[in-house]
């Protein structure tokens, strides 16, 4: 096992052969990659088993053995989105502007890697395979840190991978991953601003908020999701009904699901009964205030860690207003600036709401459920950032680079 | 003395007045700002006298004093730099981008504030005045916590400033300033992720490396420089001995001067006497290596420490390599991602450099010092960004800004 330290610097080398690479160069070598990981499903597989049967031993909770298991079919997923990735455009040295200065200096700002990527993920192995295609696109090197209960999966895909760009020439260091599973390791990792550009944590709001407060490398949050519907006084209320249930429940354990309802005081004596008959229909229990009780008697009473807290599960909070600055004003107190929506046929009460609600993403009549990357047509997604620095929302390619500015002179010199 | 979570609430209410202010209503602001500080100069200048004899009293460095001293023309100067704000575009509400999904979704990608500002500086007080213009302007709060020598001057600049958002119906909050000069202080505020988007520190390395450590807000890194010129063996010497004096001494204490030169061996015995003459009428000590020291009897040794090192001062590392590749090499080691420059005639080792010198400006042919908001034409300047994430170089007002996605739907829900 080497060190950190030396994992830094293998990475650091690998950044600087990387960002010389050509578009197509790049694509050989994912498409190799893609075909290396259906030759040696066995070989992924037989590591997954062992992870699954110690998984099983330690008592883990089904849902979890479920997202930790491969299977021939999560394999073949995992290779296409390789292959996926493969059609994607290189945005590595597209100029972005060029402006000249009185002084004759012509400035070129040019879009440029990140560097070294540095990716601290839960229990599901193909994020292995799917941060390796993104970073490795935008011509980064990625550094690794899977769960514990993945680690003999994370090592197989990996060691496939390494193998695969080996074969086509690429360094190997364009992949590493930590296999030290201490947590210690994982402090350490968050501190090696020597050799780190970025850290992008993916997982639960536990595994984020310890990545925030110990990471000294810059951060990119992502994921936490308490998502808003606000059923304006002037809503479609049929709308409003398929939209909330889709939102809520067209699946749940995922950021850009609603958690919680807002709703016009105006509409509720119509609406909430409709309302209620769907989401009971799909056992969502509901957890209101008094202004929504009244009118639906197995509401049981919202508290204020209702509001603040994002269920994943099939539980939604209701909080009834006297209007869309009402509205607002909850939502932003509560939410996790990742995904609200109004639904209104009032073009000023949109207007209103997608410009004072804080959030990444804002919807005037549509399901959150859109707030991703491959529904916004980025063609990929490395996470979803809910901070305001760098990028905001789904994160495709595009949002793994940086710039550089590149000035040509004839001898200027500043007076 | 309000408590650090209360001035976090206040920024948050007064960011979500700031975003809904017109351009028209911003300038109005800045300019009854600018007059107020011209009006009230004779307070700020008193609370300064007075930090400049505790200064005095503590036995500051006339340097320091110097910094931390104002002037009627100094104070003249932070009230024309707001009106030069007034004279930028502003960038909020901008539409980056508008694009239309096949379901009929029509998202649009709108510049917004990044909310609320954090600064954390030295002992110069304009930049009260200063970071306040460039925030206010892109319709961010700011909190501010400059040093505790100027802190009597950055109270009455602020005072100032608040009173004139004040008479014009603006929230004062948008601006607040941290009274409590405890390091306990500034370690709590780099813990205000609750109410904080984005720390900025504007000082010398040691500043700027406490807040990368301890904050868990997001930062920006800005502004040391270990800047290097390479001269390569096609260069004209002519131009490399003006631009690397222009580099160095055209002002010593600045991020973006030179500190180091790379040498191609060919041209040493040609170039180094020349250099070294000039260099020697500016007091410029000379260290380098033995392949320079053969040439220039006055060079001391460089030590490894002194390749790292951003002197600010009457000295100049110096290195022999034997390619542009090693050049690249060795600036890659000991750069610190700020400004690179190679003197060359040959396009394609200019090339070579510009792409694979890791930096936020790389120069062909022109001094580093142009790597500044105002040379390149952005208008103002809170800081040169030495990091990957968000901004890199100059940062302008375009750099204070994030985006959010307005997503206009018919009901659409995800199937």
């Amino acid at each position: 096992m080497i060190s950190l330290q030396e994992m830094g610097q293998r990475a650091c080398e690998a950044k600087y052969s990387l960002q010389k690479m050509t578009a197509e160069q790049k694509n050989q070598a994912l498409l190799a990659a893609a075909n290396a990981l259906r030759e040696e499903a066995e070989e992924i597989l037989s590591a997954n088993r062992e992870d699954i049967a110690a998984g099983e031993a330690n008592g883990m909770h089904p849902g979890m053995i479920d997202r930790l298991r491969l299977t021939k079919a999560r394999i073949d997923a995992m290779a296409e989105g390789l292959e996926q990735i493969v059609g994607l455009e290189d945005p590595i040295g597209q100029v972005m502007e060029t402006f000249e200065r009185p002084n004759g200096l012509v400035i070129e700002k040019k879009r440029v890697p990140l560097g070294v990527i540095g990716i601290i993920y839960e229990s599901r192995p193909n994020v292995t395979a799917d941060a390796f295609g993104l970073c490795f696109k935008t011509g980064n090197a990625v550094i690794l840190k899977g769960g514990s209960d993945a680690i003999r999966s994370n090592m197989a895909i990996t060691k496939v991978l390494r193998e695969s760009l080996n074969t086509v020439g690429v360094t190997p260091d364009a992949i590493q991953l930590i296999e030290n599973t201490d947590r210690s390791a994982t402090s350490a990792f968050m501190k090696l601003n020597e050799y780190v550009d970025v850290l992008i944590p993916r997982g639960g709001a536990g595994l984020i908020r310890a990545v925030v407060e110990n990471s000294t490398i810059p951060v990119i949050e992502t994921g936490t999701g308490n998502c808003h519907v606000y059923v304006d006084k002037a809503a479609d209320l049929d709308m409003a009904v398929k939209i909330i249930l889709n939102a809520k429940t067209q699946r749940i354990g995922v950021c850009n699901a609603c958690e919680s309802l807002v709703i016009h005081e105006s509409v509720r004596e119509e609406f909430l009964p409709i309302l209620a008959r769907e989401l009971r229909s799909k056992n969502v229990e509901m957890r209101g205030d008094e202004g929504v009780r009244i009118y639906l008697e197995d509401c049981i009473p919202a508290t204020e860690e209702d509001y603040g807290k994002e269920y994943l599960d099939y539980i939604i909070s209701m909080k009834t207003v006297s209007s869309v600055g009402e509205a607002i004003a909850h939502i932003n107190k509560y939410n996790t600036r990742h995904s609200e929506c109004i639904i209104t046929d009032d073009p000023a009460a949109a207007e209103q709401f997608l410009n004072e609600v804080d959030a990444a993403c804002v919807y005037v009549n549509a399901s959150t459920r859109f707030t991703d990357g491959f529904e916004f047509g980025f063609g990929a997604e490395i996470g979803i950032s809910t901070q305001k620095l760098h990028a905001r929302g789904p994160m495709g390619l595009k949002e793994l680079t940086s710039y550089k500015y590149i000035v040509h002179g004839k001898g200027q010199i500043r007076g």
